[in-house]
This record gives C-alpha cells, structure tokens and sequence, in this order.
C-alpha cells in the first residue's frame, strides 16, 4: 500500500455517508453484475433508497446482497475518495417508512415511491488517495 | 415510463464516456457484488482502465463480466445521467499497451501501472433524468 493512500475509519466512512446524496448500487442480475444510480438517504445510520415499482433495480434487490458506493474527486489537486457498504437488502416496514417520510428521498429512475429498500451494512469501508500518482515516464 | 425519463442512444453515450475520465466497475467478488471506482480512457471506443498488482480489484476483474457506470447530476436543476457498459474484461497486448501509453491512465488505488484492463462492451446504455419528480406530499 503507498504512503497516498489512506484507509478511512468507519466513522470517517459514516461522515461522507452523511454528505452525499447519491450513489451507486451494484447487485448482480442473473449472475451478471449490474450498477444504478440512486438517491439515498440514512436511517438509523442505514442506507436507504427508494425503487420504483416494475424498474429493474426493484426487482434486483429484493432480497439480495448489494454494494453500495460513493466517491468525490477533486481534478485540480488529484485527490478523490470512497466509500463502500456491502450488506442484503430488505424493504421498510409501514413505521420504518414513516421516519423515512422525512427524508428527501426520490427514486433516480421513476415509478411509484411506495418501496424503500434498506441495506443492514456487513462491511463499511472507505479509501482516501492524497493525490493520484505521477504518470509513468 | 415517465416522460422525464430519456433512453439515451449509443451515440450519446459513447459522447458521454469520452468527455468523463472517473468511472466505477462492479463486479462479482466471490458471488458478493464488489465496486470500485477508476480513472478510465478510451481505447477504439473500448474502456480501459489500470489495476496494481496485488490488489482486489485486479484479482476480481481477471477474465469476468464487469459493469462499468458513469453519471452526472446538477443539484440546481434535479437533473441526472448515467452510462453503463457492460461486458467481458481482458488485459491488453504489448502493442495495445503501446497505444494505452497515450492515454492519460493512472490507478485509481495504486500499485504498478503495468495492467491495463479492457472492456469488450456486450451493451451500452444510457438514461437521462430531465428533472426529478416532486416529493410526494
């Protein structure tokens, strides 16, 4: 590992969680891997996004293992980040769905907004890079 | 469909991944969906990117089917886009290296430069969110 590249803490991780408000779901489909944008928000610390009835993404994560990630960059100083949660999905109950009524959540890809899907993390991690690497001469 | 949801062509898309240069691959990981992000180029319309020895993300996309996903998003105006190109890796010949030495390619997370990562793309597809829809009330 080099001396550029950092490894974030969880609670760093959770910070930038906080921060953002999209990313990236990968799930696989048929054994394929997939990745879909979306709009998330956090409850109880959790991930959470909404699907939209019918869309490839609500049929992909019923049940399912998904990694979800964000990454910022900044071109000028060659610096960027991420943060990885990798956990199974499952759907809010009716209180649940409740407390995330409070949250600005929209489905990226349309369809209703009655399915909100929560990822319980089994892994939180993240990278910083202080700055990407000279170029090969 | 909504109406504020656009198909992008494969024109459009191939227009989108030669103005960006940060994408994420998701790939399966032990049947566990992994995703990392990386600085790409374009190789004859191809995406390539690099991988350090020794790391996880050049173990997972050894000879695997990869999603590799781009996407932009204005706050001011909720509008979205996002690309995904999907398909088999491999790593280039010493003459296809050759042509990658122009390309402004580094690791994303280090290690040596020497692997660079190709994508035969199986599919290229593409959305546009004009906006995003209104919070339901």
């Amino acid at each position: 590992m080099n001396d550029w590249l950092h490894v974030l803490s969880e609670q760093e991780c959770r910070w930038l969680l906080e921060q953002a408000h999209i990313g990236r779901v990968a799930v696989n489909v048929d054994g394929v891997p997939a990745i879909f944008p979306v709009n998330y928000g956090l409850l109880e610390g959790d991930v959470v996004f909404m699907t939209g009835e019918g869309t490839k993404l609500r049929a992909a994560v019923r049940n399912a293992t998904v990694a979800f990630e964000i990454d910022g960059h900044d071109t000028r100083t060659h610096s960027g980040w991420s943060v990885v949660v990798v956990g199974a999905t499952s759907e809010l109950t009716s209180a649940q769905l409740q407390d995330a009524g409070r949250l600005r959540l929209e489905p990226w890809a349309g369809g209703d907004r009655d399915h909100v899907v929560r990822i319980s993390p089994d892994s939180i991690t993240g990278r910083r890079l202080e700055r990407f690497p000279a170029r090969p001469t």
